[in-house]
């Protein structure tokens, strides 16, 4: 029981804070950076940040520890796989959406693209995403995929979406102290430079410090033992939680 | 037998990966960005990614791993613990020394500090690790500890370990990818561009990818039950996987 209610402390903590993170993102860059187009202008680099830090961090989180609630346990697993499968589609789809977001923008303003340490965490994180996604989808909801292959890639799958979970919230911390390094370098427009901590620069930082937490609790509920699954079935033995192999 | 074949596979990998950093971010400090003093200058700064990838990821990295190495298991635990604080306190002591470099470096030239996102998560970093060591050394080197502490802490201490690796990461791949930006941002000395990618941006972006590879061996490592060291007497057993809560 103690173990069921703590569990619900750190989900709503995990909920509250992917709010939050959403909130804030979407804040930042319809306050202080303009708003929001699909122009090829700055107003499109704006979809950037806000949808990887939905996507990426945020949906992606969500979709991870869906199976450490326990109200569905007592229920047939296969509606909570299609969700799980679902959330993490939309997930991507947001990622690669905030791609586009940027790649269009540089293309327009004629800035080369995959030239940052940020950017090449980001395509690595976004590319395992979608091979997570469709590997997932391959052994664990086409009904056709042998046992065999279904334990093999448990624990791959699990161990590798803790990791990509890592590398988001690498990527998104990077992107947004890079941004503001770009947003806020100078006073020529009267903007205070980054160094004075407007409060774009707080609200930006404190975006960081809550995608850091929220990353945390999350990896939080995917390593803890008692908030797992049980699965009785022998085609789930192979399960273990994140950050954890059993191979 | 498997299992300890794949354990020094990925410890090697663990070695080899944390030398590379150190060789990576020590050639690009030493080559591009004009070598090391202690006089407030720009070569003084560079001595803060040095010391802060060689303390606070790789040994770190290197500490949190000592116990999962198979030969010690048969041999009393003491002298390990104290190998494992004295490498743990050497790592603090580099970060607190790169910390000193870049703070004096900023006030030499009236920069303000910690405005950053990447300063918040450093600092935030640095002052986990030091409360991590300091309980650390309480909990389970003083003799007067009470049992009760120690079984308390123990895993509250494995998943800080953890935590503090992941923010590790995060404040070095912001921290690499800001001074990229900050040193290859024009040409007016003749500097090429980051944007244009040139051997500097791949050494340091490189040194990012090995950065990010060490976390995950490490964290891989850490949390692989059958490679933990069997605590058979009953103060150890409250031990668990890192990023794994058993409390």
């Amino acid at each position: 029981m103690r173990s069921i209610v703590s569990f619900y402390f750190c989900y709503l903590l995990c909920l509250c804070l992917g709010i939050a993170c959403v909130v804030f993102v979407s804040i930042w860059n319809s306050q202080w950076r303009g708003g929001f187009a699909w122009d090829g202008s700055a107003l499109q680099f704006n979809w950037h940040p806000v949808l990887m830090v939905t996507g990426l961090v945020v949906l992606y989180g969500n979709g991870a520890v869906l199976y450490r609630i326990p109200l569905t346990w007592g229920q047939n697993k296969l509606p909570w796989k299609l969700l799980h499968a679902g959330v993490m589609l939309l997930a991507l789809l947001c990622s690669i959406l905030g791609l586009c977001a940027v790649f269009d923008f540089h293309n327009t303003n004629s800035t080369p693209n995959l030239y940052s340490l940020h950017s090449w965490i980001g395509i690595c994180t976004t590319a395992l995403f979608t091979t997570q996604w469709v590997m997932g989808l391959a052994g664990f909801l086409l009904p056709c995929s042998p046992m065999s292959f279904r334990k093999l890639l448990k624990p791959a799958h699990v161990w590798m979406g803790g990791c990509i979970l890592i590398l988001s919230i690498v990527s998104c911390i990077s992107g947004i102290n890079e941004k503001l390094f770009f947003a806020l370098k100078g006073t020529t427009n009267g903007t205070m430079p980054y160094g004075k901590l407007p409060p774009e620069a707080l609200v930006a930082n404190s975006l960081g410090v809550l995608i850091v937490a929220f990353g945390l609790v999350v990896l939080k509920i995917l390593s803890n033992q008692k908030w797992q699954r049980p699965e009785p079935r022998s085609e789930d033995l192979g399960y273990s939680p994140l950050l954890q192999d059993d191979s």
